[in-house]
């Protein structure tokens, strides 16, 4: 096969990159699942582990990372009777993964979904129509992907360095 | 703290769910580097190794799994008196996490960046102007949060446990 040879290395460096840094604050499973839950509503320890089946040591280091991280907030509970228990609330930087959530949804949607329906969309109040993600202008109008570029900044241009 | 206890559990649960099947594929920081590379165009064993200093045998499953998943698609190439390497290419399937990987990088522009502009950002062709992720209706206008809603389908909705 004569081909051109490919890149060697990204324009962005994954140091300097924001996708690279959200990946180090959510790139685990049990991180993405606990999160899924908690944009559900789920806000309680045991709650979350029997949804999830997720070990107690493992849940307890990833709800205190996302704590520390500021995507979950802690507050205490306290039912009749009983003493206090923390819950985990979704902080607006937690809850503003939605749309990439939504968004990765759709792409499993189409990807994974071995021919059934996807179980759950998002619709218009509306108009009931299914919603799907795109990319928009100011203006609140979806821009065709052959009508996009990525565009790295004077910066981030100038941190390139070219492999020897 | 007087309030109305959350719901026990989600109410599309885990294994119904095309986004926890999502994070089965991908919800590993190791696997989203390397898409993440992939995008940006990278594709040899040592290029992935050098960018992302990751581990040779972590790497080497990665890759192995990513290819298993129809992700990435293996191909030799044969450089002038070499003996032939793999390639990694993006699938369909891999490039069209493109959207959701853009969705993020903007959660990412807006909750990680520490005061710092977008080192990378979608921009319109013709008018150069930043695009943002945005949940369209069929004729491609964005539609509000507060004119869109999550609809379970009817079996889904049928599978939901109610919490003892």
């Amino acid at each position: 096969m004569s081909q051109k040879p490919p890149p060697r290395r990204s324009p962005l460096p994954p140091h300097d990159c924001h996708l690279a840094r959200a990946f180090d604050v959510i790139g685990d499973r049990w991180t993405l699942l606990i999160l899924r839950s908690a944009l559900y509503g789920v806000r309680r320890f045991d709650d979350f582990a029997s949804e999830l089946g997720a070990p107690r040591t493992v849940l307890a280091d990833r709800l205190k990372r996302l704590t520390a991280a500021g995507l979950l907030a802690r507050r205490d509970y306290r039912e009749p009777r009983r003493r206090a228990r923390p819950e985990y609330w979704l902080t607006p930087k937690g809850a503003e993964l939605r749309l990439p959530f939504v968004a990765l949804t759709q792409w499993g949607d189409l990807w994974l979904a071995d021919g059934e329906p996807p179980p759950a969309a998002m619709r218009s109040r509306a108009t009931g129509e299914a919603l799907r993600v795109a990319l928009v202008d100011r203006s609140g109008r979806e821009v065709a992907a052959s009508e996009q570029k990525l565009k790295l900044s004077a910066r981030a241009s100038a941190s390139v360095v070219e492999p020897a």
